[in-house]
């Protein structure tokens, strides 16, 4: 199956549903509901059960794409239009957020301010429709079912033979509607009003559109499946809101002590159920109970619950993980091939520059684990390099934290440093703000860790090694391929050596290219680069005057493996293959100590691959 | 400061948290309650915020060790002890779970029934002190201390004279225990049982105790400072579901909407706020406003929620980090060193072979995050390794979809693996029970990912290359590294060679030894072992008969560098090192052979390990 597929047949979770489907199929008690004419002529055994994760996986068993019409869980997503409509404050003067406890028709209006008690009850829900923005009841009715098309992922429309039943029907709506003009919460003709009132219930869905739906709220307003917003996540929480303590009418206490998820249901049958940031469920099965709630629908929520483990307020602890990987320079360096002098000190330094690899959501108490871990960290740390890559997303409540710490190292020789902000755009807009556009005084970017590393270890060797040799020229007879050959032996090989220059930016090495000479570093740096994926080019090693590069092909007679660049203007010496060949046969104590130093070469790259392969892996 | 002191006091959220002090102690409306006399001695300025997160952490300002009694604070606590006492169901029959929208010392017994409407009003909380369990007041006093003890981490006592002016004032209580008697919600003489609730009201607190607490619920129960369980995790999603209905008496639904978490607040001014899985709050000021609540821990605890995102509703989606690492073996490999002909097979088919790390908490959704991946790969993968290392909790409907997988192998030739089990228990009783004792023939338990892949990878070469030599005695002669020595050569270096064998078990090469030898192996397998910080051993690689091992050493004149270990019985032919240098002098064209067969070897070796660890850091 593809991937694309969002429903997942092979599922577990398949499997699951169908034996809950089938257990929960047994409950035939209940009505289906009458009060109005179209409602009652539902099939009483209809009964569908979806769940959609917020990562997108849909699971659907039963009566998933019959339509009926939405009925009142239209109201959440109403008030969330309201919300975007009118700012929360707006919405608040005009409906309020406590539970009723009475029925769904109840008028309960608040003493004084004549304010609905919540959205969730019809006056409430009226209030909200009022809020729709739009000119004409036209505009206001486009745009609500171009917002329940956002949710459902689909375009939806209106059962116009509920509506027209509806509308003949609704009397006391249209009671409740002149009762809110009367208060002043309703402001014009409450008449248009109720007639959109009626057309959201009367839209037209399936049991899987309301698991989208639903989905969509868990997933902080983005259907999972088209990634587009329907409401923005700032108002996901005060919908939510309602729904947990408004939700299923005067049953709210038990709902959540029992389910733990906010809900809504609808006389048509429907139920929705909302797990944030994890899932969506939709039920429906149109037999009522005496509150009007789905028999099944109720049994199935009870029912995944408890089985699936999801009530709201049943969280693990958020976990250490948030620091995906810590190192530091004294075990996993940067690219650049370093001297023994310079590796011994590294290793034996290099712990004050550390790299703390995070992953996951960044908020408040992940970040908190963070900054506490850097902290506890202060004393021994000089260069906090704070890796980004894997991070998912970040609100402003950690940007604060890392701004606090930045701060924190003000007067202090530290630094800390940013990769990979690529995905934390929040993160620099809010420091440019703090700190000004000169903020580069206070942290550094790097693309890469690699490169933020070697800058760090570069700061590390200056002040440790301050002699040691940077952009010299070597000369070719003490480069490390030589070591361990007498004056008589060098005598012979360096009249061998051809010289050649390259530009900065040149390519001194192609892949694929024939192998027949060894290259000795003079002056300059090269680094040998492989192309990512993504077309850009990762360095696997720079080298500095005094190393040799190009040496492996040149013994297993392969074509050269990769590009190696001139990352400065560059000189070389070169002993070609044909050379080293003769020397084979006419100097061989030559040949044999240039191949053991290879080899020594060979096995100290080997060993640091290998330590930092276990220390990166562990 | 050492990270065992769960303050941290250098740390940006004591800064915020000094300024979010500071500005609320301008808030000097409210009144510090009277209705018993000890109360009112309280001095109105005291202000104390202390945070505590589910991971350890605590963040303290102000007047947070002052003592006062808990009062109503006590209530949550004490209904939890009730749960763990009598179960639930028993716990439901004597009190409700609905929210009254009255006030906090109502009596609301629900019609019918008597029970009282929810525990967090006082007749609710009489009830529910009636069902502490213990024969006398004493031993129902000593359980309950103990029990509040385990959540605030001390040992905490009745302030007397607090307790003697609420016993002597508590007539309204009284009058409520008698009423509960009369409806047989307490089945004893009711006067003992409001002596307990008197003296848990009295209870001595400071505000950080009640942050610790707060903590304990937010960390399923377990107090994250000293590890101890202070209620069973199954019962913390009750207590927090009658805190978020009912914690702040008629004020629940708009306390949802704007803090978003379950609350609790007491007479004398202390406000406790939970975010499940993540941290506690406790706000200390004795200052009323008309609702009995303190005036500046309500606004605390909103900027707390708005400032640091901490609404309850608002999740970030989980995302698929959950997988934290997934390679095959195409790219990576065990520890056993493969021959070329074995390496290019791997390469070709190695993709066959799939691990998995995973990580954090596997709940329903972060497992079927893990589940859809695999059935995706379905079709791809043959050999399904998952590694549970860095996994911190796993849930039972995490064991559900992992054995709904397994059976979906069922007449596949398919194989399922489990690496690190160690950390998930209930995942192998899980399967013992489900799948019976030999279910290892359904799924296989490996320590480590390394055996696990030679194991799978064993599989595929066996299948592909059926021919392939296995446990046979290689003649020294077809060595790889005597590769390209003519037959008057190899006559040459044969006769050198002195043969050894080692018992299985028996240690061949020992770390810190002089390197005087070179061994081929003729006969079993050797593998090199590093010891880990936790005492066990860990393999590098592990040979076979035709490889050899030891050269470096012998190269470089350093000492041994790892102990080499015989796994089976072995046969070994050395080349002494004084042997090698004679050929440099007598036969030189043998030692630049075998000097080139050992660069090509390690260049293999490095190409393999900067391989590997592009794919497992990328």
């Amino acid at each position: 199956m593809s991937p694309a597929d969002p429903q997942v047949p092979l599922s577990p979770v398949i499997d699951y549903l169908n034996r809950l489907h089938e257990t929960c199929a047994t409950a035939t008690e209940g009505e289906v509901a009458t009060y109005i004419p179209d409602l009652a002529k539902a099939n009483p055994d209809w009964f569908g059960i979806c769940l959609v994760t917020a990562t997108g996986s849909v699971y659907a068993v039963g009566d998933t794409d019959v339509p009926f019409t939405i009925q009142s869980i239209s109201k959440p997503f109403v008030y969330g239009l309201a919300l975007e409509d009118r700012g929360r404050s707006a919405v608040l003067e005009k409906v309020g957020t406590e539970p009723t406890g009475d029925a769904f028709n109840s008028i309960s209006l608040e003493p004084g301010t004549g304010r609905p008690r919540n959205p969730m009850i019809n006056a409430g829900a009226i209030a909200t429709a009022g809020l729709v923005e739009g000119r004409t009841h036209e505009t206001q009715l486009r745009r609500l079912l171009e917002t329940f098309g956002l949710y459902a992922g689909r375009a939806l429309s209106i059962d116009e033979e509920v509506y027209q039943s509806e509308s003949e029907t609704g009397h006391r709506n249209r009671a409740i509607g002149h009762m809110l003009r009367n208060f002043d919460i309703l402001s014009n003709d409450p008449m248009p009003v109720t007639e959109l009132y009626f057309q959201q219930c009367s839209i037209s869905v399936t049991c899987r559109d309301l698991a989208v739906m639903a989905a969509t709220l868990a997933n902080r307003g983005v259907n999972p499946l088209t990634g587009k917003q329907a409401l923005r996540g700032e108002y996901v929480e005060s919908v939510l809101s309602v729904m947990e303590t408004c939700g299923m009418y005067d049953y709210a206490g038990e709902w959540l002590y029992n389910v733990g998820m906010p809900a809504k249901s609808g006389v048509s049958g429907g139920v929705i159920a909302v797990l944030p940031g994890q899932l969506g469920i939709g039920v429906f099965s149109p037999r009522l109970d005496a509150r009007g709630n789905s028999v099944r629908g109720i049994k199935v929520c009870e029912t995944l619950s408890r089985n699936l483990d999801l009530h709201l307020l049943n969280r693990p602890t958020i976990g250490r993980f948030t620091i995906r990987l810590k190192f530091t320079a004294a075990d996993v360096n940067s690219k650049r091939v370093r001297t023994e002098e310079e590796s011994q000190m590294l290793r034996k330094t290099g712990s004050r520059i550390c790299v703390w690899q995070l992953q996951g959501n960044l908020t408040f108490s992940t970040t908190e684990i963070v900054v506490r871990d850097l902290i506890e960290n202060f004393a021994d740390v000089d260069f906090f390099i704070i890796d980004f890559q894997q991070v998912l997303s970040l609100n402003e409540s950690a940007c604060h934290l890392f701004h606090g710490f930045l701060e924190k190292l003000t007067g202090h020789d530290k630094r800390m440093m940013f990769t990979h902000t690529g995905s934390v755009p929040l993160l620099r807009r809010f420091l440019r703000i703090k700190m000004g556009a000169g903020s580069d005084a206070e942290y550094l970017a790097f693309d890469v860790n690699d490169l933020a590393l070697e800058w760090c270890e570069n700061k590390l060797l200056d002040l440790h090694l301050p002699d040691r040799k940077r952009d010299h020229r070597a000369d070719p007879a003490t480069c490390d391929a030589f070591a361990g050959l007498s004056g008589e032996e060098l005598a012979i090989v360096t009249p061998l050596l051809q010289h050649r220059s390259y530009k900065a930016g040149e390519s001194v090495i192609i892949a694929g290219d024939e192998a027949d000479e060894i290259f000795l570093l003079v002056r300059g740096n090269t680094s040998v680069l492989v192309p990512l994926a993504s077309g850009a080019l990762k360095r696997l090693a720079t080298f500095s005057p005094g190393m040799s590069f190009g040496e492996m092909a040149v013994i297993d007679r392969a074509p050269r493996s990769a590009l190696i660049r001139a990352d400065t203007d560059v000189e070389c010496a070169l002993l070609t293959l044909a050379d080293f060949d003769r020397l084979g046969r006419e100097h061989p104590r030559i040949k044999i100590q240039l191949l053991q130093n290879l080899c020594i070469t060979m096995s100290g790259k080997l060993r640091k691959a290998n330590w930092e392969l276990g220390v990166l892996t562990e």
